[in-house]
């Protein structure tokens, strides 16, 4: 038995998830021996390179890294969603160029200067906030995931679609970000006693409105005018959004403008034409906040072949509306049997984990998977289960395992499995 | 008694740091009353706005946040720094596009297909990595600091130098860093008993060189490859830089091409004439790794003046070498008070800690500090403290604390306090 054997955690050459911090057992996995011709000056060692600049950009080796696909209703320029390219990812941050869109209207070019957020309704002082006004609030920033409750949904076609990674999952990223609590602010408007919920618009053509119940705003909403540091970008709400970690996508109202306090959900366009969830007793499940525990493996993916038989990485990211990833587990035999994943250093509350298991392929065609289970308790579900529950025109709101299929040439695909 | 003066904490309106989370007392701020004109629909609600693109970029109206100021030596365009904003940031992520530059022959333009990565020298098996062959290799992602040994280096000269937060302290910046541990591939190279250092060689034409102590390398050192989620920027080390979390920036070079395992240190022009400090006795000390214990005030700070008199947020960042900061104490009275500042929800090790307090302002003169504490027991020093040491002809390593002045006009200056 040589040392890789001992190290065998589950089927089909998965193994533990210390395997990488042993000694010398990677050998496998690709190297050359060097030689003196690895080590030439190469042509841009022999002269000064580029000088600095005021606003860096990626290499122009990388200009294949985009979001994709970028998708608009017909007759419509900004009626859609571009998505981030997860399988070109790692770690947890989402460069903010990178990070998904999707607009009901498109992106307006609003001057920060003319923008107001005014907070009314059931309020003993309606309040109007310019951006210097807010500048002199108490800020805090946090590092989380955003999802649109639409991402995965092609999961839900009876036939697997094939896709990257990103084309599949990828109306989900993360930055950090920083704002105002809403709390602050709403404590200066004074809530009345008869406010239990608000709404939220938006400064795009669509206004793009969503009820919020007032215990999440007074748990962790924030007026979001940072996003990684810098301001928010246009195409995530210039230049303030709402944002609430964990829950759906679309409530972290864009371009926000005002917050009505009102007594009972506003049942807007946006949370009743859309963003609900038909069951199979036909009855549309309204208001499903928190985003459900998920994972997926971002490499191997569609897209990115694997090449001879050896010792890989398996990657990818697992997120919770409800907290903290407790657990990823991996699957090389199609859900046969799994092992746990090793979890990057920064686990972080409402934010996406890098996960990472060592993979010996043997060359043979084989199913991964990838299950996350939070500190709730709650466990990625298969498609199946969460088929069971869905009308066929569901759509929102898919959280179940992924399966990506390697066959022997190295391709890997998407199948239900 | 009012509510605000039962909140004081230090000298001259000093707030204690649970100030900003008690209902209703932030009312002095600056709001305004709202009014029915405040929530008109602007010209950008009317048309649909811009559709999706590829990659984003940050808003027209802040195209004055940029890297400043760009100093290149005399008859060099590559042979200087860029600076990060820091006054423009909130949160500490850093922006990647705004993350410092120190180059000392350009950026070199490397074809990553030809780049290799060669490790050799007192070692059983000399190897060269390609990118793809470390892409099967495992990685770990974390989020810290890079500081470069020069930064803040005009807090030395006799008379206060006036600019910006970025201009005098913008030579550090955070980022989620992911790579392969060098430690891992060392293991596989098999160092020989007599190898105790490592020389890494960068692939500019300048062929920046530096020593590490291997114990440093076991401990924490990567290759990284990304930077906040993608490949690292070309300014940054594409496609690849040694990165040393908490040490000098210099040390983690960047383009990195050769390791070679030695059994002391090489002694490179740029670990001798340069990144070492000379002390008031003439002797020149070499190898001072970790970055001290330091913070700074981003807000207010030189160019953000203040307006009218009332409470504002202060704000600014702290790290350390030496692992977490432990806490950040704020002064408003010239250092003759000191109140504990928040710190935002992330603190990790080696990494940017984001610290706020309140403060009422009377709008008479104030001289503003900040003093960091890190998890060592290590406090930040004063500027007489950290001069006592060094020559007048020393540059690096300066983490002395740094004093803003609030004129009565609510302009900010530097200044020796």
């Amino acid at each position: 038995m040589t040392d890789i054997d001992e190290m065998l955690a589950a089927g089909n050459g998965l193994l533990d998830r210390r395997f990488f911090l042993r000694a010398g057992v990677a050998g496998g996995a690709a190297l050359m021996t060097a030689s003196a011709s690895a080590v030439e000056r190469k042509e841009w060692m022999k002269a000064p390179g580029e000088g600095m600049s005021g606003s860096g950009a990626p290499s122009s080796h990388e200009s294949h890294i985009v979001r994709a696909p970028i998708g608009s209703s017909p007759g419509t320029t900004g009626t859609g969603a571009s998505r981030t390219p997860l399988q070109f990812l790692d770690g947890i941050i989402t460069p903010s160029r990178l990070h998904f869109e999707r607009h009901h209207a498109g992106i307006p070019d609003i001057d920060p200067a003319e923008h107001r957020l005014v907070i009314h309704g059931l309020v003993e002082r309606p309040l109007s906030f310019s951006l210097d006004a807010l500048a002199r609030y108490p800020m805090v920033s946090r590092i989380q995931f955003l999802e649109c409750s639409g991402n995965s949904g092609a999961s839900m076609a009876p036939e697997p679609v094939q896709g990257t990674c990103g084309a599949l999952h990828g109306l989900v990223s993360a930055s950090e970000w920083g704002g105002v609590p809403l709390s602050v602010l709403l404590e200066e408007a004074g809530v009345k006693p008869e406010g239990k919920w608000l709404v939220a618009d938006g400064a795009d053509a669509a206004m793009m409105s969503r009820s919020v119940p007032l215990d999440k705003i007074m748990d962790d909403a924030i007026v979001a005018l940072y996003q990684n540091g810098e301001r928010l970008r246009p195409s995530n709400g210039y230049p303030m959004r709402l944002f609430l970690p964990g829950w759906e996508g679309n409530m972290s109202v864009k371009w926000l403008r005002t917050i009505k306090v009102i007594d009972q959900p506003a049942m807007t366009k946006d949370e009743t034409s859309k963003y609900s969830d038909l069951q199979k007793d036909g009855v549309t499940k309204l208001f499903s906040f928190p985003m459900g525990v998920k994972s997926v493996i971002t490499s191997p993916s569609p897209g990115l072949s694997m090449t001879v038989p050896g010792v890989y990485q398996i990657s990818g990211i697992a997120w919770t509306g409800a907290g903290k990833i407790k657990r990823v587990e991996v699957s090389t035999d199609g859900g046969n049997s799994w092992a746990e994943a090793s979890l990057d250093e920064h686990v972080m509350s409402k934010c996406l984990t890098r996960f990472r298991s060592a993979w010996r392929w043997d060359g043979s065609p084989s199913v991964i998977l990838s299950r996350a289970t939070d500190e709730s308790g709650s466990v990625q579900p298969t498609r199946d289960r969460v088929l069971s529950e869905r009308s066929s025109a569901a759509f929102y709101h898919y959280n179940g395992i992924q399966a990506w299929r390697v066959a022997d040439s190295g391709e890997v695909t998407n199948v239900y499995a």
